[in-house]
């Protein structure tokens, strides 16, 4: 099945745009475990139990169980296993490389970590990006505006006729002959995520940011989606990870969500 | 010490520009081995122990490691580990993330695989790098223009006044507060590395592709290099560590190089 029919059958059955991000921190972990693997693995095994009714995708972001070593690296693995094979994964890894070595990082993704789709970085061009969407049935999510400050300093830099980001978008479009690419766009400005979804067409458009870097909600869900109100994936993090009834509030921010659809 | 400490001191000790790229490909290991994780160790001690006196640094891209999964990684720990301590080592891992995703990647290429240096992608701006240049006695080496066809796409795009890689080169000459800054610059344009190096002052320019990719020689060292003949890191990959001889290899591109200093 292709990424997208993963994607959107997901959305279906679970009435849901809401990605959970499994962005873990030992430092939050359970104590009484025998080792960072396992903590890492049963601190997500407890977060995906009490949100899978929840969610359209999870998307762990492999910095964090790097940053954990070997450990985190079997943990991450086991993480994806364990994640129902209804639900895709999508592994935040920001990838962008060359030749032999963009071919690498696709094997590890997709082939080790068993991903259903990824993030990469376009600042390489095209040839970066192809082995990747050589995947036919693997997503592609390609960064184009981002929502941190540093957004600024590139992505929307005045002064060009054609900002960046715009730029971006225009040339996944075209690369998307495969129908398996999509955009990163940051919550946190509105206005271009409008102009981006016109861009776009129907590609999914992942959505991180709503949380803890304050980008609106409702207006994520409106300019984010298609005609169709769907092809909107909307991450939330730490916000329903670390909170203290995780299920609870997957739930409601899925609804919340589906109030603006 | 600093990385350009070691940096310098590793060039004047050897008297060397060359960095040997440790990009490992399982179909060209010995097969006599016991795992991959010995198979790759050993394929680059053997190496490590035939170039370590022609070289100013070493280059893993971590790519190829992942690609192996847990051997892999493990193979990668005790390689870094092997290198000796007054060469250094610079972990091509092109990473970009914002917040606390940038920081756990910072940790994981600095205190998890120790590396002296690494390589990131400046498109998502400076609060993406900053986490990496606040580990001031590291090497942070931010992509400028690469060696691949795809860095038309936007690093070199014509109809903007001031193209992306400028942009980039000038933008990293002010974030460079620590002195511990560098720029990535494909051997296959020596017109811009030749503008590139003009505005990096004395940052190392580490300059991939003269090898298999068919970047000039002589023009990189000429137009990398600063006014002292140095700082420029030149990178051969697979043109050293599959040479019949690997050792004879090095020294011969290193003598070359130098005829051109």
């Amino acid at each position: 099945m292709s990424f997208l029919n993963l994607l959107d059958k997901a959305c279906d059955n679970n009435n849901s745009l809401l990605c959970v991000g499994l962005d873990i921190d030992l430092s939050k972990l359970p104590q009484n475990v025998r080792s960072e693997e396992e903590g890492i693995f049963e601190f997500n095994r407890n977060i995906i139990d009490l949100t899978r009714d929840y969610v359209c995708a999870y998307k762990p972001n492999i910095a964090f169980y790097e940053m954990y070593g070997i450990a985190g690296m079997k943990a991450l693995i086991k993480t994806i296993e364990y994640i129902p094979e209804d639900i895709p994964v999508i592994m935040d890894a920001k990838r962008g490389d060359i030749g032999h070595t963009a071919k690498a990082y696709a094997k590890s993704v997709f082939e080790v970590f068993n991903a259903d789709a990824v993030t990469v970085n376009p600042y390489l061009g095209y040839d970066s990006l192809e082995p990747f969407i050589d995947y036919k049935d693997k997503g592609i999510f390609v960064l184009c505006l981002t929502s941190n400050k540093g957004s600024s300093d590139f992505q929307t830099a005045s002064g060009e006729e054609i900002p960046l980001y715009r730029h971006v978008a225009e040339h996944v479009n075209e690369w998307n002959t495969f129908g398996n690419c999509g955009l990163v766009v940051g919550a946190t400005n509105s206005e271009m995520l409008k102009e981006i979804r016109i861009v776009a067409g129907d590609m999914p458009i992942l959505i991180p940011g709503v949380g803890a870097q304050g980008g609106d909600l409702e207006s994520s869900v409106k300019f984010g989606t298609t005609k169709n109100k769907n092809r909107a994936i909307i991450n939330s993090s730490r916000g329903i990870i670390y909170a203290e009834d995780p299920g609870a509030e997957a739930k409601r921010l899925r609804d919340e969500i589906n109030r603006y659809r």
